[in-house]
């Protein structure tokens, strides 16, 4: 089975590609558990360090290339994973990248999947930033998608032609709704929804950090540890339990950035902690606002995918994933 | 004041067309009423009988060819009404085709829009198509576009970005939501609401009619009239009132196929009348059922948008405009 993650170098690319590598294994189009013999990891960049595995291939590249994209989607391939994207608040500085990345690169994608002997499985990564403007704070399955960024005008179109291809029969896709993923590693993304992870993260290592929105914004939250389980979960999900339309909404819990604040000082232990201070950035907190404080979907619940039971599972998860282990 | 309407050839193009040169002016983006000094009919092929009226600029191309549409969007362009597209069952029997129209199209006089000196207001033509699977009956301001159809889908990812172009400042967009328009004069085209235009207009000019649904088979539906009104009304409203997101509903009112059966019967006067068959197809039953029976918007109410009365106005207005006109 030969399995291709773009975005494979990026933070959930990486980890879901660890995860698979562990699992070894796979339920896709044929119904059948089958064993992964090559998994691609495809990125504008390499990852660094590489994975240390015989099974993985990695590829950098333009996932706007059409070309390059129909190399990447070589004929065999069963499983595609498409986590690329230029992010929120990046797509808002650059229109054109993030049109180019998140709809061209989306749409090419699917073209080189179509074009395929036969179909395969592909996972789409949307995001909760496809709602915006009058919603209400708890987002629904029924909620409307009136994005109020670029890139959830991106993510929202990545997911109708996602739904389109599959009810085409030229892929069997579907799209997960992410909510805002914390506590990410590493350095801070362009992401406007990036406080929420260095609010955490960077004190429990020790550094001051600035926040750019007001203690009482509220952020939709999922784990790393929930979002690999819920990629791998759509993937093994029988078309048929989807229904009429491919988008499963994740469940993300609602969490303040101050109850955040206060999370690291009790998960602490013996840690020297960072200081939190706050600094609102217009256009960041405009940009949060418009984004749903909790997600919760009947129908995700319905799927078996499940959220966080609160900020410390989150937390505690960061910690024994990112912080306890050993230096590699 | 330089006006341009795609699909200007068409039934609405040109209803349209006949509309604002009887008017003359238009209120657009400066907020006053403006002289109309040109008005261009852009389509694939040319309108015949041509308009005769020295305003009237007539010219043929491809909307999906980014050159001919920067051309059509020429400095000084100062609305545009896109109503250029491939229909519902056309885009559904070639999707490479739909998606060229629809997507393609939309996107390139969206940046030849966006190249322009300075803003221009632009109306698009969207539809009740981008609602579809699990809906409600009645379809209201609140509910999620989950499209059943490419074209739902095309139309769909036609309002994200006109809102997200709008709400770059690139263009002033609003697109309006159309249900079913009917009576449609002329030839059956290939849209899968195609019969509930037919249903009507057959008969009435003496022609039996094969109707390829069920007769219970209920549809959301406006008068040509009352769109044509809903095109200029929505390209004179201030962007103010539109509030967060661009696109509007327009109200249709819900009647079954039987019952615009017993409207021609009600409405036959001295008229030889033709014949109903019905026959129903899989494909446009199918389709049909995924669309809302009725639409109803408490925010295009507030907009100033008007619906019709009842069957009864639909087809004596389509029997003023278009049976008892005299020969031209």
């Amino acid at each position: 089975m030969r399995v291709v993650i773009t975005g494979g170098a990026g933070f959930l690319g990486r980890r879901l590609a660890k995860e698979l590598l562990r699992r070894g294994r796979l339920i896709g189009l044929s119904g059948e558990t089958e064993t992964i013999d090559e998994l691609v990891l495809f990125d504008m960049a390499a990852a660094a360090p590489p994975l240390d595995d015989r099974r993985v291939c990695n590829l950098t590249g333009d996932i706007a290339d059409p070309a390059q994209v129909k190399a990447l989607i070589a004929p065999g391939t069963a499983s595609v994973f498409h986590l690329a994207a230029v992010v929120s608040a990046g797509a808002e500085a650059d229109f054109d990248l993030g049109y180019r990345i998140n709809l061209d690169g989306t749409r090419g994608l699917l073209e080189a999947c179509r074009a395929l002997p036969k179909p395969l499985r592909l996972v789409f990564a949307s995001s909760v930033a496809t709602y915006g403007g009058e919603i209400p704070d708890t987002v629904t399955d029924a909620t409307a998608q009136t994005p109020e960024t670029s890139y959830g005008a991106q993510k929202t179109i990545g997911e109708l032609l996602v739904n389109d291809y599959s009810r085409k029969g030229f892929i069997d896709g579907r799209s997960l709704r992410l909510p805002t993923i914390t506590v990410r590693p590493g350095k801070p993304n362009k992401a406007a929804s990036g406080w929420a992870s260095s609010i955490m993260r960077e004190p429990l290592q020790g550094q001051d950090v600035s926040i750019p929105v007001d203690p009482a914004t509220r952020m939709a939250c999922l784990s790393p540890r929930r979002v690999i389980a819920a990629f791998i979960r759509a993937h093994e999900l029988p078309a048929a339990s989807l229904g009429r339309y491919r988008s499963v909404l994740l469940p993300g819990i609602s969490i303040a950035a101050k109850d955040m604040a206060a999370a690291v000082t009790r998960h602490a232990g013996n840690r020297r902690i960072g200081r939190i201070t706050w600094e609102a950035d217009a256009l960041i907190q405009r940009i949060n606002d418009g984004w749903p404080k909790e997600t919760t979907s009947e129908r995700a619940r319905r799927l078996g995918f499940e959220g966080d039971s609160g900020i410390d599972e989150i937390v505690q998860g960061f910690i024994e994933d990112e912080l306890d282990q050993p230096a590699s």
